[in-house]
């Protein structure tokens, strides 16, 4: 047994079970290896950006890790953007880049590098195995530092030599990773907290774990029973929501806005999430979106059992088993040019019970989140690390993982990024729904640039900012990538298309025609 | 004066007159400071890997430095392989990266990251400044190490208050960065080399700078007259060949081979490259490919004078003037269905004076080299990192930064890693010819599987090489991003085809289909 089985063998053995791969010379073991662990299902991606946002989303929905495999140290560095959001979004994840021999990497060789400068940037775990005989040992590391109780990204080294060299003494079991528990709550906090959720004006700030139906159930409980209001996180991973969900607040991404939601707060009260900050600085607008005077409880930080934190709240507060759902209409489905309000009703209309959607709109998507309320249930992932190309990846990894369908509305400037992803969907054949925003603008930096105050009346600084000369033919660039593909400019239109591809096995892709720099 | 307009002062005020920008919101003050510096070309680029690699493609036709706009960690990681391949160029290139305002870089908003981390795997100068009255120091400090003797990376990181920030006291002059000169060979490795050229079975082993016409015609005349081999690098930067001018040995790719070309040697002397090493480690065959008993001469590593060096050379060996040059033939256009044989004498019969390649054709373009060095005068440009990627965008900034028509030569495989590059050919209208080699298939990868001693039988390993299922249609790639395109199966539509591009301004894009697998 050569290292690449024993590192094959030992993700079988701790149920990682999908490797989305690009792989080169010094993974040629590896893939070979795919030969006989059968149980291990490759991936292809012809961009490392697309298969390592593509473990992110599988883990997204299924809360396991799933591993990549890359090449040295440009591997890793085209897959780091979707990595840099993947950590932010707190899953686990194991890479596996794959590296020259130990003796050949003191050669500076073209494809030399400090992989370990790249891969420190993703504030996690990493190392390089040094010995065949080392690899079960390390993997086994790896995993159980992917499962620290908030997931975090394990970069785990494989040199060539340690890939095709023999491995002594395989284990006769192979060993399990820890998988590390949650942090129970500190009693302090909840005393704290219960206290101010009392006498101030306080909000609960959910994000993480705790966007699932119970604690989102949890948290309105504590808010009826107490006045306190509830609030989430602007880019959380994967809630829960729809029909029969509790819907709460979503904290403004503009910070203008975001000021205004928390200007009254007295209490801030954090369950699955750090405390909320400004996502860009603009000049003459604070950086904290919390107020100063507005005391923040840490009760539940990422890491902390988000669960047991809302529960000791319910029970503090003594909170009514009862509590009352908003409901909200599904909107009519819309009809005619499609337009913001058109655009939302169509997707709040074509929302089917079990749907996850990727959500990269972007600007052009900023009335859908609150169209599909009152959608049946079905889960939502945003772009946590705001490092754009994550929508197509990430929906790849989600179909995967979860084998529904998944909703991917895709902004066109961001598409751009990783488009490639269409090709792995039509190759495995994933069900999933792409629908193209197609606005030929950067039109979210129109109106960044208005905010940061570089207003420009240069025709040179605007061409900058605009994707429409030439004018990029989005579907073209999916049936080119075997992905079946449909243009519509209507609300009739797109929801038939929608209607459609959910009726159908397989990925499709619907370009939806909107108005110039449209957000 | 903001910092931003500072910063766009120096550069110009220092000769970088092109940025490939892919901007966000950090960098908008820098973006609308180009309609008032209208000196430097805004080149829009929809994924950084397109910037950085156009950056490289520029320096290497220019020997001037352009400057990439990043957006942050992403940014810069979305466009850190084509900086690899740029530093193993050693060109001159100033990324500028953009970042949250300084006081906001601690409060670990969703984009913060280690920047200097990721930058830092780049092995050159960075730098993040701190105030705008800092910038225009900062940024001609940047500048210099660009202009080091071998060129280098430099990375400036500038916050967004920096940006927008007021430079107190603008400068009457701009500070001119310093552009190191050449360092001059050691005189003892010079008589070094000339007592071995004498006694030993000796080669010269040009690179980087010498591989220009003069240099390589001293080699030549060095080589006639002392019988020493002149052999080049495997992937240079960028090197002047065709009709008239000399054409050495290059360095081949397999370790094996390399091996064999270098075994007989007993002197190995170094001009403008390091001593060669194998390109990836293989089990039993050495990585290092020049014999332990070959002493090696490390005359004009790269930052040293290669012209000082090799005339020092001449002299001392008191080489003829006259020296002679072999001609090749100009093969005859190749006819019928496409195959190594015919697509190699293609390209050899269509190459124009002028021309320049940029060849990432890999395993597809095989013979390309040979067949066309009988061809008239032109610049051939390699994949110097090793990281798949580079052809396109390197294109886009050769044709950019010459004026001149440039053909890439681009396998399928490679080509997907940054096919946005496509868009910028169209945007800026560029004469640029990509022949798409279509053989859907990582045919490098079922060479190298079987020179690592990974061979497998299996079906699951084998899809993981292949590219074909389903088959991307490349033309229609091209085309939704706005250049024409036209498919091709024969040499004589081949040859057509090129010559109706080289005809036309603009892109036109190529798709040769070659058999599966092909290479």
């Amino acid at each position: 047994m050569n290292g690449a089985h024993a590192l094959l063998a030992t993700l079988r053995a701790n149920n990682v079970t999908v490797c989305f791969a690009n792989p080169g010379t010094s993974e040629m073991h590896f893939v070979a290896g795919l030969d006989d662990v059968r149980e291990i299902r490759g991936v292809l991606c012809l961009f490392e950006g697309v298969a390592t946002g593509a473990a992110d989303g599988y883990a997204r929905v299924t809360g396991r890790a799933a591993s990549t495999l890359l090449h040295l140290g440009p591997g890793l560095a085209n897959g780091w953007a979707n990595l840099h959001n993947a950590r932010r979004a707190r899953v686990p994840l194991i890479n596996i880049v794959g590296d020259h021999a130990t003796y050949h990497s003191t050669l500076d060789a073209p494809l030399q590098s400090n992989i370990f400068s790249i891969a420190g940037a993703l504030e996690g775990w990493q190392r390089r195995t040094l010995h065949p005989n080392d690899v079960v040992n390390d993997a086994t590391d790896a995993i159980s530092a992917a499962y620290q109780a908030s997931g975090q990204i394990s970069t785990l080294v494989l040199p060539a030599d340690v890939s095709w060299g023999i491995v002594s003494e395989p284990p006769t079991h192979w060993p399990v990773a820890t998988h590390d528990a949650l942090v129970a709550p500190n009693p302090d906090a909840i005393e704290l907290a219960l206290r101010r959720l009392r006498t101030t004006r306080s909000a609960i700030f959910l994000g993480g774990a705790a966007l699932r139906r119970l604690p989102l159930s949890l948290a309105q409980r504590i808010g009826e029973a107490t006045g306190a209001r509830v609030i989430m996180e602007t880019f959380p991973t994967i809630v829960e929501r729809g029909r029969g969900t509790f819907h709460p607040e979503r904290m403004n991404y503009l910070s203008e806005f975001a000021i205004a939601q928390m200007q009254d707060l007295e209490t801030l009260i954090l369950i699955g999430a750090n405390e909320p900050v400004g996502f860009f600085a603009y000049p003459d607008v604070s950086s904290h979106v919390v107020p100063t005077s507005c005391v923040t409880v840490s009760l539940a930080l990422p890491g902390t059992d988000t669960l047991v934190a809302l529960h000791a709240l319910v029970d503090g507060v003594s909170a009514s088993d009862e509590h009352h759902l908003e409901s909200y209409a599904t909107p009519e489905p819309g009809t005619g040019a499609l337009d913001s309000s058109v655009l939302a009703r169509v997707i709040g209309s074509s929302i089917t019970e079990g749907l996850i959607v990727a959500d990269e709109s972007i600007s052009a998507g900023l009335h859908l989140y609150g169209a599909t309320r009152g959608a049946p249930p079905h889960e939502w992932m945003t772009l946590t690390g705001g490092a754009i190309g994550f929508g197509l990846p990430v929906a790849v990894g989600a179909a995967i993982g979860s084998g529904r369908r998944v909703l991917a509305l895709e902004a066109d400037g961001s598409m751009l990024y990783t488009p490639q992803a269409l090709w792995t969907m039509a190759r495995e054949g994933l069900d999933v729904t792409v629908v193209g925003l197609s606005n030929r603008s950067y039109a979210i930096l129109n109106l960044e640039r208005e905010r940061v105050g570089a207003v420009g009346e240069g025709a040179v600084s605007q061409r900058l900012l605009e994707i429409d000369d030439p004018t990029i033919d989005l579907c073209a660039l999916a049936s080119a990538q075997g992905v079946p593909s449909t243009r519509v400019h209507t609300g009739e239109e797109l929801s038939i298309a929608i209607q459609r591809s959910f009726a159908t096995p397989g990925p499709m892709f619907i370009e939806a025609v909107l108005p110039k720099g449209f957000s």
